[in-house]
C-alpha cells in the first residue's frame, strides 16, 4: 500500500513543480463539507492511504504531513507506516495546527494550492492571510489529484425522493419561513447553503449520494422571495419534479451553481457560514454582494426536533434497540460454540437491522472491534485484517441504521468470557459516566461543555481520558453526526458551542481506550427536555431513546456509588419494560435476566 | 433614605438638562476598575442608595435603572424601594444589558455622558458605537455627581509600604522581566496599568487606600527599558523613596498620569486591557500610539502563586482557620446563654482575627446573617438593622483577613439549635458540592466552566440554583477577589475564562439562598496542583487551604453518596490533624468531637 502512496506523492510533486507550487493541501471534504465524503471525493485517502473519516494532508516539496484527531491516532499511525507522511496529532500539546505549521514553514513568495471547492471559507481565508503576509499566494482553482487519479470513481447521482409531510412535522414553506426569520435577525436577505443535510432537511427531501448519509449532492439559495434548489439533473425523477412544482421552490441544475452565483444580482446582504461554505463559493459571492458571516440558520432549526420527529424516533429506537438486544443474546449464547469473527459478527448485526421494518441503510459502517482492536475508536475490520472472536475478553460494537422514521447510533461492549479486574473497573466507570450524564439535571443555558465532566469524571478520577468528545448531535433520517450541539470539555477552533435546547438529540458515549489492550464504549442516544421552571430558571434533563442492556458481566458494583447503582437498575427496568413486549417469550425471559437488579 | 435619592436624582437631572444630556451613566468603579471602591468614588451609592459592591446606574430624563448581579437582587430590591429606580436583574432571562437597553432606548441625536475615568474602555467603546449609530455622541469628561455631592469624602492618601522580598518570592526586576516577556509575545513594547492590585503585585508594594484591599491609588507604565510608578506624592515616605531608588523603577506623581500620557512619545505598540483601562486613558493613548488589546499580563502572572507565597498562605490559613474554629466553639457553647446578635457575633469573629499575629485588616466586611438574612448573599447587618441570635435555625458567617502572609476568605453556616429537615437537606447538598469540587480531578486545559457542575450538581438535582459563580480567585496580601481564574457555569460579557494553572488559588463556595427563609454557604479556599502526567495528558487537582469543620449538626448522611461521606470524613480528619496542635487541650477535645467520623 505504502509504495503506492509514495508513487502518488512523487507524481503529485512533479505536477507541483511544473506549476511552481510548493505546498498542496488536500482535505477530507467533498464540495459540501460533509463528514463522510463519497468515494469520488476521497483524494486525501488516495494520496495518503489513511482511511479515517477526518484527516487533512499537506504535501510539500520535501515533506508531507497528515492532521487527524484523537479518534484516529492509532489507526493513522498504522496506515501511514512507511509512507514518509508525518502524523500530526490534533489538539495534543505542542502539535501545531495546519495553519500554525504553514505560518512557520512557508517561505517568502511561495505558493499554496488547493481545490477551493473542498476547503471551508474560514480555513481558506486564514491561509490567504498567511500567504499574503509571506508575500506569496493561494491558488484555489486547481485539482492536481484529479490529474493523477486515473481510475477515479465517478460522482454519485442517485434518485432524490421527497419525504411524506406527515413524518416531517413541518412543510417546506413553514421551514423556509423559519429560516427567513432567522436570516432577517442577521439583517440578511439571502442565504447560500451547501451543507447537504441542511438542504435535505429544509426541502423535506432525501438522497443516496453519500454512503450511510441519505443526502443528495445539492446546493440551495434562499432569497427574500424565492428559493433555488440545485440538484443533479439525472437525480430528479418526474415524480419529484411534480412535487417540487407544488412547493415554493425553483429547481436548478447542480452543475450550474457557480455560473448562477457569478450572474446573480443580489438584493441585500448574503449570509454565509464560515465552516460550511467552500472558499470557492465565498470568493464568488464576495465579488458581488456584502457577505455576513454566521451559522446556517438551518443547522440550529434542524437540530431541535419537533414532536412528530421525536415520536417517530422513539419508535424507531425501540426497534433498533431490539436489534441490539437480539445481537447480544445471540453473541452471549453462541460465543465459543460457533466460529465468529469481527466481520461475521458485524454482518450478523447488520442483517438483523436490514430485516427491520423501515430500514433504508446503515447510518455508518458498523464498528466491531475485539480485544485490542476496540482501542481504535473508529476501527474497521477488513477482509485482510480482522480478528476471530473467542470466549474471553470483550467485544465493542458501534452501529446504527437509517430508517424511514429516524437515524440510530448505539454502542455496547460485551464480555465474551473471562475478563480482567481492570477491564471491569474501566467498564463500570464508563457505565457510571454514561448514566450520570443521562440522568444529569442542569439549567437552561448550559452547553455540552458544562456537562461533559458528568460522563468523564469517573475516568478522570482514575487518571484516564478518552481523546474525543462525549457526544454529538444526530440527524432525523439524516447524518449520524450533526451540529451544532455536542458534549465536549474543550473546543477546537471552528467547533460550535450552543446551549442545549429542547428537542436536541445527542449521543452520550464515554469510553476507555488502552492501546494494545482493550477498548470500551457505552453509547446511548438521548433527547434534551424541559424540566421544572422556577425562580432559579428553567431546568433541563435528558430522555433516553436507546434501550439496550449494559452488560452486567462487566459491572463491578463495589466501585459504584449508591446513585450509580440506582441509575443502572432504573435504566435496566425501563429497558425490560420497553423491549420485552417486542420479544418472544424466550427472548423476554433472557432480557429479564440480563436486566436484573444489582446491589 | 429614598427621599434623599429622589432629591439627588432631581438635582442631577437639572444639570443634565442644562448641559443637554439625556442619559447619564454612573458605575461602581473608581479610576482603577476596583471591585471595592473607596468612599470618595461611591457616586452610584450616593445617587441610588444601593450599597452593594456591584451595580451601575443609568439616569435618564424620565427614568432611572440599576443593573446588578444575582448576589444582590434581594438587597437591591429592598434598598431601591420607593426610589423610582428600576432594578435590572443581570443575566436573568429577558433582562437587557445596559448596552442592549441603550441600543433600544436612545433616540437619534441624543447625548450620553459619564465620567470616562470610571468606565472601562470596552464598555465606553461599545457605548460610543451605539451613540454613533444613533448619530448622537458620548461625553466622557464630565462628573455631574461631584457638582451636587457637597459633602463628598476626600480621596484617600495613605502611606505606601514595600514588602520584604523574602515573602514575595520574586524581585521587582524579575517580575518586570516576566511581564516584558508576556508583552513581547503580543508584539507590544509598552503597557499601561491602572489596576491597583496588579501594580501592587508587580512592584512588591502595598497601600491602604481602599477598605479591606491593601492597595494604593496608582498607575504604572512599563516600556521596553523603563517602568514608571505613579503614586500620590503624600503617600510616599522617605523610606519608600529610598527603596524605589534601588529598583528599576521611576517614581512619578499620581496626579500627572493624564499629562504624562498626553506628552508621551511611544516607541512601539501599547498593550491595553479592555476591561481594566478606563475609557479616558484609552482615548489618550489611542491618539498617539497603536493600541493592542489584551489582558494585563500581570493578572495571570499574579494569579499563579509561587512556592514562597503558597508556603506563607498555608501557614496563614491555618491561623485563620483556628480563628473560625474558635468562633464556632464559642457560638455553639454560648448560644441561648448570653445575648448575641449578628453584629456582636461578627464583632467577636473580627476581634479574634485582630488578635492574630500578622493581622493587617479584614479582607472584606464580615457577613454575618441569621435566618432569612443569610439568604442575601452579601448581607451587611447595620446598627439600624440587625437580628438577635437565638438557639435555633442557622447562622451564616463569611469573613476573612489580610495578614502579612496572605489574604483569607472563609464561609461556614452553623446550626444554633433546632433546624428543619429542608435546611439539613440544603446544607448537606451544599457540603457535598463543595467537597466534590475540592476533590475533583481534571485534565489541564479545563477552566472553571468545566468544573462548576461538580459543586452545583447536588443543587441542580434538586431544582435549586445559586445565582452567582462558584468560585473566585484570591490575592496574596491583596484583593480577596482577583482574576483571571474563576469557577462559573456561564460567562457574562467581559468575564474571563482561563485554564486553571498550577498555583492558582480559588474559592469554592456553593450555597442555597431561599428568600425569606434561610441562606447556606460553605466556602473553602483551595490551590490548583499538578497531578499525574501520562499519555492522556496532565491531570490536575486541588489542595485545601481552609481547615474548619463543616457543622455535623446540619448533615444528613442519608442523602449522601458513599464518596461524599468519605470526602467529609477525610476532610474532617485533616482539619483535626492540622488545627488541634494549635489549640488548647480543651479546644482540641471539642474539635475531635465536631470532626468525628460519620456514617
Amino acid at each position: 500500500m505504502n509504495e503506492r502512496v509514495c508513487e502518488r506523492l512523487k507524481a503529485l510533486r512533479k505536477i507541483m513543480e511544473e506549476r511552481g507550487v510548493q505546498h498542496y493541501y488536500i482535505t477530507t471534504a467533498d464540495y459540501h463539507n460533509s463528514e463522510y465524503a463519497d468515494d469520488y471525493f476521497k483524494e486525501r485517502e488516495f494520496m495518503s492511504g489513511f482511511t479515517g473519516s477526518n484527516g487533512n494532508l499537506l504535501i510539500e516539496s520535501e515533506k508531507a504531513g497528515l492532521w487527524t484527531d484523537g479518534r484516529y491516532f492509532i489507526q493513522a499511525e498504522k496506515e501511514l507506516e512507511g509512507s514518509e507522511i508525518t502524523l500530526f496529532r490534533m489538539a495534543e500539546e505542542g502539535v501545531p495546527t495546519v495553519t500554525e505549521y504553514l505560518e512557520q514553514n512557508i517561505q517568502e513568495g511561495e505558493i499554496l494550492a488547493f481545490d477551493g471547492r473542498t476547503v471551508a471559507a474560514r480555513l481558506g481565508r486564514q491561509m490567504e492571510a498567511i500567504l499574503e503576509k509571506k508575500k506569496g499566494k493561494v491558488l484555489y482553482h486547481l485539482d492536481f489529484v484529479d490529474e493523477i487519479w486515473t481510475d477515479r470513481p465517478s460522482r454519485k447521482c442517485n434518485e432524490v425522493f421527497a419525504l411524506d409531510e406527515k413524518i416531517c412535522g413541518k412543510t417546506v414553506a413553514q421551514k423556509l419561513d423559519m429560516v427567513r426569520v432567522a436570516m432577517s435577525k442577521k439583517n440578511c436577505k439571502n442565504l447560500v447553503l451547501s451543507k447537504m443535510d441542511d438542504i435535505m432537511w429544509l426541502f423535506n427531501i432525501r438522497g443516496k449520494d453519500v454512503k450511510c448519509n441519505p443526502v443528495a449532492l445539492s446546493y440551495a439559495i434562499i432569497t427574500e422571495d424565492n428559493s433555488y434548489l440545485f440538484l443533479q439533473e439525472n437525480a430528479v425523477t418526474e415524480k419529484l419534479k411534480d412535487w417540487i412544482a407544488k412547493q415554493p421552490v425553483t429547481l436548478c441544475d447542480y452543475e450550474r451553481i457557480m455560473e448562477f452565483l457569478q450572474n446573480q444580482t443580489w438584493n441585500g446582504a448574503v449570509l454565509l457560514d464560515n465552516e460550511n461554505i467552500s472558499y470557492a463559493i465565498y470568493k464568488l459571492v464576495k465579488d458581488s454582494a456584502e457577505v455576513v458571516w454566521g451559522d446556517n440558520p438551518t443547522e440550529l432549526l434542524k437540530s431541535m426536533k419537533n414532536e412528530v420527529e421525536l415520536e417517530m424516533m422513539r419508535e424507531v429506537y425501540l426497534k433498533d434497540s431490539l436489534v441490539v438486544c437480539r445481537f447480544m443474546k445471540w453473541m452471549k449464547e453462541n460465543i465459543g460454540k460457533i466460529p465468529m469473527s469481527e466481520l461475521s459478527a458485524a454482518e450478523y448485526m447488520d442483517n438483523l437491522r436490514r430485516e427491520t421494518e423501515g430500514f433504508l441503510d446503515l447510518s455508518f459502517p458498523t464498528i466491531c472491534g475485539y480485544k485490542e482492536n476496540a482501542a481504535m475508536m473508529h476501527y474497521q475490520a477488513t477482509e485482510d485484517n480482522y480478528k476471530e472472536l473467542e470466549a474471553e475478553s470483550m467485544l465493542l460494537i458501534d452501529c446504527g441504521g437509517q430508517y424511514l422514521g429516524g437515524t440510530t447510533d448505539v454502542t455496547r461492549t460485551f464480555a465474551l468470557g473471562p475478563v480482567t479486574e481492570v477491564m471491569k473497573e474501566h467498564f463500570t466507570a464508563v457505565a457510571m459516566g454514561m448514566l450520570r450524564l443521562l440522568n444529569g439535571k442542569f439549567l437552561y443555558g448550559c452547553t455540552g461543555r458544562n456537562l461533559d465532566i458528568l460522563a468523564r469524571g469517573p475516568l478522570w478520577d482514575r487518571n484516564i481520558d478518552y481523546k474525543c468528545g462525549t457526544g454529538h448531535g444526530i440527524g432525523y433520517i439524516l447524518n449520524v453526526h450533526e451540529g451544532p450541539q455536542n458534549v465536549r470539555w474543550r473546543f477546537l477552533e471552528g467547533m460550535k458551542e450552543v446551549p442545549l435546547e429542547e428537542g436536541m438529540v445527542l449521543s452520550n458515549e464515554p469510553g476507555v481506550y488502552i492501546e494494545g489492550s482493550h477498548g470500551i464504549r457505552t453509547e446511548n442516544i438521548m433527547v434534551t427536555k424541559r424540566g421544572e421552571k422556577n425562580g432559579d430558571g428553567q431546568f433541563m434533563h435528558f430522555e433516553s431513546l436507546t434501550f439496550v442492556p449494559i452488560d452486567l458481566d462487566l459491572i463491578d458494583t463495589s466501585i459504584m456509588e449508591k446513585k450509580d447503582i440506582e441509575n443502572l437498575n432504573r435504566y435496566h427496568k425501563e429497558v425490560y419494560e420497553k423491549i420485552a413486549p417486542l420479544m418472544t417469550e424466550e427472548e423476554a425471559s433472557w432480557l429479564k435476566e440480563v436486566t436484573r437488579e444489582v446491589k
